[in-house]
């Protein structure tokens, strides 16, 4: 019963398999082979982007901090919420990245970006030399607390941005999660919304490591690949990087995952709702934010199940206190193990076949 | 006929086969894991060092030039040779992870730092305020031109370094295959002859993409797993780095297959040798460099091998003129290989069954 | 009537004195000279720290940034309030010094720290290797607003710092302006009070451009030289600095001239509340923050006066309607002008002598 | 008797009483006083450039960091002699403020770049995405061995930089002596030969600490504003910046002091020449290093003269034995001075009457 994050699930059979496939004799190094080819061509037909620079790495950091980087200059602000992973969870690496940009972290009630937080910031950063100027604005899509911007909350934060000659950046970190709940088309969530990069995730919905920088301008993929190497992110083998992609983006593997993630969570939500719990912030995606008993807690720990109690280590006290938990559904959790875990939140025995990670 | 790099080739059936048995179910991210746990005990005791602080990353840039940023501050000299892979090959990432230190790259006939051309260079770097101070010294081994540093060497240039109070660190990209060539242990090769810090290669020798930062001194591994982490080098999922390389140090894989790449290369330049083609460095463990007649090259490159020319464009001119090439072998070529590879280069005709990648 | 800023004054004439009697003959260079040996002589006096690292630069941003690149790591949080200098006016100096360490801006209602707003600050920062880490906590005194902490609200915010293991830089612009407010020691004011480093300045109080990094652990003193000299703020011809800060610090100048700022201050302040514009903060040093209204603020413009119109271009409207505007005095600004000033916001006709600048 | 440096004379008097005449009342801040844009103008008439960027600092290496960090990016190469004052005195500033760009330190006998050793390093630059990029080239004028670049020889550098597409700049902390030596104007040795940017020293010619930073590309003018505002170089009470900088190029004062540097150090090479000392590089400015036999050195020593002596402490041993010293003549040095240095150093008995520094 493992909710604890969605990169604690394992690897689709089909990506292995391509990665098995791959591996067959020898291939030429650092993004020359076939397969980052294809998985480059891939990612292009998906955004609509045929002329888009699209350079692939391992980690979601990585790929958040190039192109941030990219889109900044060393004495820009860069505009996130209060609870962008670029701003509590990336140890500074967009900072080391950008040559040391300052993220402005604005207040978001619901984990996003709007055009009344952004703009007295974006206001206040052209004022002089002073200031840290007008750099790039970043959103998460699906956020850090589970919600969705809606296509036309993206296209007011990116015509904010456009006012004052912003660029914009989506933390695509559960990209495909987003698409689904959304059911429109990556162009459409994205350049087509006034998205100038986008960090294409693929580690959290069932890949091994991989990531994709997706700039649409196509003037600044040098760059892009120079930061990289630079960066140390360029690997020898990509293949086993191309391969990944290349797999996931082959049949609708991606879209499947996501969507079999978002249903699970969906079913999760549903049986805590019936529970009397209720979610912090709506969960759209694949994550879900929500206050359980301090007892059901106890209950749920016991018979193994795993996930993040989210404020300080509150074990011991009144049962019925309410403890902010976060839940997360990756693609390999199906409906049995939702189900058991809502039998042991409802006080049911439930026999504790797996063992807690 | 593929010698283009040791990276060119596949990952090892045994290694593959790893990665699969660790995609079982979920498991803790960001190191956490028991598979990261076993790599680490593992290289703790091939290098008898059971307190050294041992991190997993993915390309040998990062192992570089975290190690040394770690050993380095910002205002340092850092001491190599001038056709050291850090100062040639890295795009500037020894620079970028350190904060701007200064590559000081030193003359080296064979490759290799010795006392004599490094004393002067760190007696310059305690001048005065104004000047690089003294930082770490790094050494490549086996080195970038194929020879090997041999004990006494290594121990004459730790020496010269110690007695400025400068630390040493040892890039690693082909560690086992000086180390099989040295037919030594890794303590012997390392700490016990004054190394502070190893990049520890496992992406050149048959694995997919890991490298260890192994740092001796145990109070610097905080150090090392924070700038991982804003590097962008910390993996979600790093069970699949922990089970490579544990794999890798199982039942002597990794010496199995250094072995099986420098015994190629020998029977390699023994066959050129014998065509005339005397090696520009004596090739020590898996990689020579080479002049080849143009005309043997000629018929090399129709036949579909593959190996880098290294000196600019000269495709074309007198038949009989030497051209400098660079042949590396991987664990995966057999000596059919370069049988057939020296056929061709004896002016054989020779089937060319396998195209170039 | 300039009320601008208190670095638009001119520099004391005895400061002028000692830059003349400084230029005789030839000087060793950076800053191995006599002038600057009397200086950090007489700043540890005055600090009562005789072995405190002292070191000279030109500018109030330098020594902000050169103290705090001193105590953070580049992976390090930065605490200090959401309108400090370090986080609103140094166009990211503060990042660039450290190598990208992130400034947390915290809410501040009278422009100061408090243990309640720092405090889960520091509690998040040690979570884990994926949040930026506990760095230093900084404090400006006299605030940028004009108000001044008292003793005991500065300990108690290194109490706070140091139950965390967090180093606190207090950015002294206007430290002798603290100083007479407080009437106190400088001592007292810093690190009897748990303060670990100052920016100690004088530009802004009758200096043509000196300041002092302050650190009062003098094994930092050789680190604080080197990132002086490779940020470029090593003077060779330091003598000027040193000559400054050495009559800065004769026979009281820096207190006298302090005083007189701040009575300046105190008579304005007076007159502008018997006119019914009270100021928006306490001003206790030398520098404040009121609302004028715009027909005042009018009048006052049409006779030259210069200050800052605090937001926007709000020239334009109901003449009653209040306008945030902040006001400093520098020592050179004396009781007639201030009466003169008074005079002219309270509708009389004055003739305006002196144009604005 | 004191040539130890250019930057261990006085000020010249016409330019303090130029800080007098400026100290008058108040002045806006930050750059935007009538001496700073009365300096400006007159340095764009020196260079005949009317739009070119030009931004005061108050040190040499801050002229020299900002331009080439302009210039070049992050993951580039800079290209400079091996005895550049950026490559071995700077303490890593120029790495700093770049970014981490690399330094790729040429040999140069003459202590000048040539197209020789300056286009094999361009062409491996542009090899791949592992090497550092073509950045910027950078010429110092007059060199740090006191030697003076031809006009043709700056155009050989700089056409062949062009033909890789770098750009170049000149360091010019010793402008004004190369200028008087070549008798041209400052645009024929600079923009009209091929140079992108220059840092126009004029601290080490009788000004107490004032550089231009001046780029001919307009369009870099807010980068260069951002640049040294970040790394705290812009000065708030800049008005002294600016008076001490206009006073220089008034009534050629400039070239004034330059021409009675240049001349003093000619009369001093005479002498030594006649002594049988010849220097080890062409003196053509006002700086030379030559080899005096140890007692010679010991008697000047003895009479308090000061200057370098370059290679390490060989105070004792043979009295004949010839020690490379350093020696240069600032601005105030007299004929006086001169020829009493001679007359000691032929061994004639002088009264001691300064004190060595």
């Amino acid at each position: 019963m493992n909710f604890a994050s969605d990169n604690a699930g394992p690897v689709h059979p089909r990506v292995m398999s391509a990665l098995i496939d791959a591996n067959e004799g020898h291939a030429p190094a650092y993004g020359t082979d076939r397969w980052t080819r294809d998985a480059v061509e891939r990612i292009r037909d998906v955004f609509e982007a045929p002329e888009a620079a699209v350079h692939l790495v391992a980690t979601g950091t990585a790929a958040n901090a190039l192109a941030l980087a990219t889109l900044a200059r060393p004495w820009d602000a860069i505009f996130c919420t209060e609870m962008a992973h670029i701003q509590e969870d990336e140890c500074n690496a967009p900072e080391a990245f950008s040559g040391g940009a300052k993220l402005i972290a604005l207040p978001a009630p619901e984990a996003k970006l709007t055009p009344a937080t952004l703009r007295p910031a974006l206001e206040f950063a052209g004022g002089s030399v002073h200031q840290a100027q007008r750099g790039p604005v970043s959103i998460t899509q699906a956020t850090e607390k589970g919600t969705v911007y809606a296509l036309d909350e993206i296209r007011a934060v990116t015509a904010t941005a456009r006012e004052f000659g912003a660029k914009v950046h989506l933390d695509g970190a559960r990209f495909a999660n987003a698409l689904v709940a959304l059911d429109c088309s990556a162009a459409e969530m994205t350049w087509k919304a006034g998205v100038d990069a986008v960090s294409f995730g693929g580690t959290k919905n069932g890949l091994m490591g991989v990531e994709a920088v997706v700039v649409f301008d196509p003037s600044l993929s040098r760059e892009v690949e120079l930061r990289r190497k630079r960066a140390a992110h360029l690997f020898s083998k990509q293949r086993y990087l191309g391969a990944q992609m290349a797999a996931y983006l082959t049949d609708g593997l991606w879209l499947e995952m996501a969507r079999a993630s978002n249903s699970a969570l969906s079913l999760l939500v549903e049986g805590l709702r019936a529970l009397g719990c209720d979610p912090a912030w709506e969960p759209q995606a694949n994550l879900v934010f929500v206050r359980l008993p301090r007892a059901m807690h106890q209950r749920l720990r016991a018979a193994g199940a795993a996930y993040h109690l989210w404020e300080g280590p509150l074990e011991q006290g009144d049962p019925d206190e309410p403890l902010l938990c976060r839940l997360v559904c990756d693609w390999s959790v199906g409906t049995g193990t939702v189900d058991r875990f809502l039998a042991v939140a409802a006080g049911e025995r439930v026999p504790a076949s797996v063992p807690p990670c």
